[in-house]
Order: structure tokens, then sequence, then C-alpha cells
């Protein structure tokens, strides 16, 4: 609503948060999916080396990380001039991000950065406009928050108090390059197990692995679920995976340490040597 | 955009929310202004009985309780069978409220209940339909939420945590009978004491005053600031009145124990025999 001067927008379609975005998109002007990835489940990343960019686009979106579906975008799609718009809700702050090559990075803080209820946006200044489609609330107007300041809403201080402790916490531990070393070692872990188990696979293209969440199946949903329930009276929360995808699903945000991928992989070994 | 089938509703204007609320529905349909009490700095309610409602209003809107200016409808006004809506942001579970004179309550939880970032709405089951102004965003439909028992969105669970808390204190208290006596008993301290000083006196009409936040002045400003000044010295902090109205206020809302407005008024005492 803010940035569709001329009501087009390409939307590239890696999972369901682009899928939503692409629909609610189409309330308000022409939204072209100009790229997907449903057609296998969205376990990859399309080639957006050469997409067929409308000429008179406002922006092109993408879902840089896939949550649900365990995909990233390790490189940003060429978006031919066109002001780049990412939803990073499940990546921000996980390694350095270039602003420069974005027009609005928005996200939720509530995997990397803080308790759900607080929203980050970096946007360009001269998308900063008076400029929006007709009927846009006051309350989703970029250029009313950024005029006062994040301060036209009572603002939830208790969130941004533990966002600020957390932005601290990165410093100390090194800034976003450590917070990157640091993730790849934990995924890496993980990943290897994956890739020589004679049980477990991974469900996404090897060049588009999420850092952020690791999607795994045995290919036998009963297997699935039994691991499912065993992991979870050995500790491990949460492994179950979407119920778009099913299997399990391995979230190891910035917040889990190393410990905790080295524990799962032990116990998945456990798990396979029993159940083979 | 989710009440305004024939795109009319009437608003009465007791303070700057209502002001916000009345201009914002001007961007959707024939936002009309039935009452208001701006001829007098908002320092009353005005007579409710027999308004010139709209034949076609969808709704009528108050702010219930005005926090900048002090005032509270004891009456609800006579909608003559329409819709009321009523944002009760800063006087929600500070008494007793009959939910069934009501369409729409709505308010942010931020004085009584809990930390800023979440929203309470109480509406009527009739109300909550698909059929709402066309570009109205998902998240801003009242159906998407309702049908989705409040999960739409990743929700802020720290803040709904802490409401809850609260609202098994107001249980452990007594409920909201106890509520209203406990905050009338904290209000007739302050305000009997503001009728009989020679110093200071109430800004608002004796009928119409809240309970919850107390406007007063001395009639001088440079008194007023030397108030402000000494009384944040002395430990009372926020006593400085909102910038468009000036003088002072005390916001005495559910969590504020009588001592501390004992201890206001023994202060205002002492600061009255000095500058007599």
């Amino acid at each position: 609503m803010n940035l569709m001067k001329n009501k087009v927008a390409d939307y590239i379609i890696t999972g369901q948060w682009a899928k939503k975005a692409y629909q609610e998109a189409q309330m308000y002007g022409k939204a072209n999916a100009i790229a997907s990835s449903a057609d296998k489940t969205f376990s990859y990343i399309p080639d957006c080396s050469d997409l067929p960019i409308s000429e008179d686009a406002d922006y092109v979106y993408i879902c840089e990380n896939n949550t649900i579906y365990g995909t990233k975008f390790k490189e940003l799609p060429n978006t031919k001039g066109k002001t780049l718009v990412a939803d990073v809700s499940s990546c921000f702050l996980s390694e350095p991000v270039d602003v420069t090559k974005y027009g609005v990075i928005y996200g939720g803080v509530q995997k990397n950065i803080g308790p759900a209820g607080v929203v980050i946006v970096i946007i360009r200044e001269d998308l900063i406009t008076e400029d929006v489609l007709e009927g846009t609330p006051t309350m989703l107007r970029y250029k009313i928050h950024a005029d006062a300041k994040s301060l036209y809403n009572t603002p939830p201080a208790y969130g941004i108090y533990i966002c600020g402790k957390v932005f601290k916490w990165i410093k100390e531990m090194g800034g976003l390059e450590a917070m990157k070393a640091h993730n790849e070692k934990k995924a890496k872990i993980l990943y290897d197990f994956l890739d020589e188990s004679k049980l477990f696979k991974g469900t996404v293209e090897k060049k588009d692995r999420s850092l952020m969440n690791v999607p795994f199946v045995t290919g036998n949903e009963e297997l699935d679920a039994k691991f499912v329930k065993e992991a979870k009276e050995a500790g491990f929360e949460n492994l179950k995976g979407h119920r778009s995808v099913g299997g399990m699903r391995a979230s190891i945000y910035n917040a889990m340490p190393i410990e905790g991928v080295e524990k799962l992989v032990e116990f998945m070994k456990k798990f396979e040597a029993e159940n083979m």
C-alpha cells in the first residue's frame, strides 16, 4: 500500500508467506508471480538470474528465508533495477546483510531478535512518502512512523527492551560475522549428518539450504512420528515439521547453542541404529 | 473498515482520540461529528440523551474515558438503536461493564491490563462478517482473528501472559465490583481535596470526572511548573499535564494503591501551605 505507485508488483513464490503476501497484493493492484517453486513443495529457490521482471513493477518481493520449507536465497534475485522488498523474519541478524541491495527489509522479531509483538523495518529513505494508496490506514503508513521516530503508537516497551539486550549480546559475541560463523558451524553438523545418514535425509536442494531451519524425513511417516515422539520424550521440542510438509524440522536460530545441535545429532544416530 | 456497511458513522468528539478516530473514518465514508466538547477544551461530556443520530449510521463512536482531559462517560449515549463502538483503553477493567450495551469494545491494554503491544476487542458476534470495505487489509479484519481464535498472527505471548496474571489479580481482589470501590475511594481522596483546596482546582465538570485520570491546575503556569518539579523531586512521576492542556494530571489506574493517592494529597497540602 505504501509502495504500489504503479499498482504493479512482482512476487517470487517460495513458500507460504510469499504466497500470502502475493495474495494480499492482489487486493491493491496487479501482482505477478514471476517465479515459483511450488512444483516441488517449495524445496528449492528458483533461478532468479533472469526473471521476467515487469517493466512498470513498483517492486520485486521475496521471502528471504522460508521457515517451513528450510530454503534461503543465497543470492538475491536480479531485479533489473527494480526495488527489492524482502521479508527477513526468519533470517534477520543470522549473518551480515548488505542493506544497500534492498528497498525494504522487514520482519517480525520473534525468531532471532526478541519476543513476538515487535516488527523491524529498514526502508530506503526515498521510499518513505505521503504518496500511498488511497485508503491506506494511518497506522500502516511508513511516513507516519518514520516522522514520529517509531513513537506514533504506544511502543511495546518490554519487547523493544529485550531486542536491545539481544543487540548487545550479538555485539558481544562478535557481531554478525561471528553470528554467521556460529550458525554455519551449527548447520554443518546437522547437514553433514543428514548427508551421510542411511535413515534420515534433508528435503531441500543443497545449494538452497537454510542456516536457520533444517527439514528432514525418514521417508516413512510412521517412523517420522515415532522419531518426533521419542525426541520429545528425550527433551527435544518442536521437531515436528509443519503440517503442510510433514516430517521433521529443526529450527536452529541464533539462540540455539552448538551443544543443542550436537545432542540432536547424537540422538538421531542412536535412533537410526535402533530402527534400521 | 469492518463496520461501515452504509459508509456512514457518527462520532462524539470528547478528546484527541475521538478526533483521530473521526478523522480516520473520513477516509472510508461519511463521518459525522454529532456532538463535541471542543468548545471548553474537552472539559466535559456533552449531553448525549437526544443526539442527531444519522438514520443510516453504521455505528456511533465514543472514547469512553479521555486520558488527557480526565473525563468519562458516566452514562452511555442514547444511540437510538444504532451500534455503539467504544474505545475503552483508559478505563477498561476499572469497574463493571455491561457488554450487552455495546457493539464493539476495544482498547490497548497498557493502562489497566498489561504491557503495551496487546489489544483487546469485545465484539458482538453478528458484527463479525466477511462483508468489510474493499481494500481492508487481512490483518485488520475481525473475522480473520475471530476464526483463528486470535492466533492468526504470532501472538505477543509475553504480553498476553502478563494480562493473564492481571486478570487473576483482579479476581483475587474481588473482581470488577471491588476494583470500582477501590478506584472510587482513591479518586474521592483526590477530588475531595481539589474541591476544598484554595490553591489547586480540578479542570473537569464534576459530573463527568474520570476515576482514572485527574487533571488539575493552580491557575498560574509558573506555579504549575514549580509543583511538577518539586513533586518529581519528592518521587511523584508523570504529574505533568499533556502538552495540549498544561497543568497537572494524576493517573490513578487500577495498579495505583490508595497510599499513592494519600501521599500525593499530603504533598499537595504541604505545597499549598508553602505557596499561598
